[in-house]
């Protein structure tokens, strides 16, 4: 971690003012890794615990930041990221901070999209995120996501 | 529609904070369908229409809200109810108000949701929720919600 603020911070808060009510902040992009927080109080429910669409929410902006860095890295930045489908499963209760994490889909699996997007202006993937809980996944997410021109 | 707010909307307002970001409003439970509604800007996204996030949580609460509601008519208040999973589908961009609505489910999986639930303790449900778009739904929503002592 340091001290600077990632610049995907800023854009989030911009684009979708939501994750500025989630408190939502970017924690690192390191070895293709996106790691998000956001603290507990924003995001609670009746139970004292994080309120399920706050973990959803966390999880599905996991996934899009980490296509949209992705993307840049690859050198394609004329396409619109939207989710098309989504599976999720709430494992245990979240009972502090809220750390959301997405790492990259199987290789093969990029290439195909990014393939698919340069021949069609339109590709699919299907990239998994998770919110940490106490000793294992509080939350799994698997989304679907389209990127076209 | 009427002038007084339903008492879910305070209980959601306090019990769950990002409600109240979301801008969330219970329109109507009527003949056991449940109707929420929030304004398009707090729930925007990088292309002037609502975010997914946003769209889950609405439809989200509005499964959570109308299982409140009904256990409550059913005579059940001792029970807790937590999301166990979800599965959703985004068919069209909400350019507009976002209306999400719950309906009852077959009347038979009520029935033997309530009986477990007296018998064991805990049972499951499978409720859908909507938000309406253009022409259709906007997001389709399936979660199977668990109500355990």
């Amino acid at each position: 971690m340091s001290d600077t603020v990632h610049p995907l911070q800023p854009l989030l808060h911009d684009e979708i003012p939501l994750t500025r009510a989630l408190g939502l902040e970017v924690v690192s992009y390191q070895a293709g890794t996106l790691t998000l927080k956001a603290p507990l109080a924003p995001n609670a429910n009746h139970k004292g615990t994080a309120f399920g669409g706050s973990l959803y929410c966390m999880a599905l902006v996991a996934g899009w930041g980490w296509l949209h860095l992705a993307l840049r890295e690859a050198g394609i930045d004329d396409g619109q990221v939207v989710i098309h489908e989504a599976q999720v499963k709430y494992q245990a209760p979240v009972e502090g901070e809220l750390v959301a994490v997405c790492a990259p889909p199987p290789v093969e699996a990029w290439e195909r999209f990014v393939a698919m997007y340069q021949r069609r202006g339109r590709a699919r993937i299907s990239l998994d995120a998770r919110v940490l809980g106490e000793g294992g996944d509080a939350l799994r997410f698997s989304g679907q996501f389209v990127l076209q021109r």
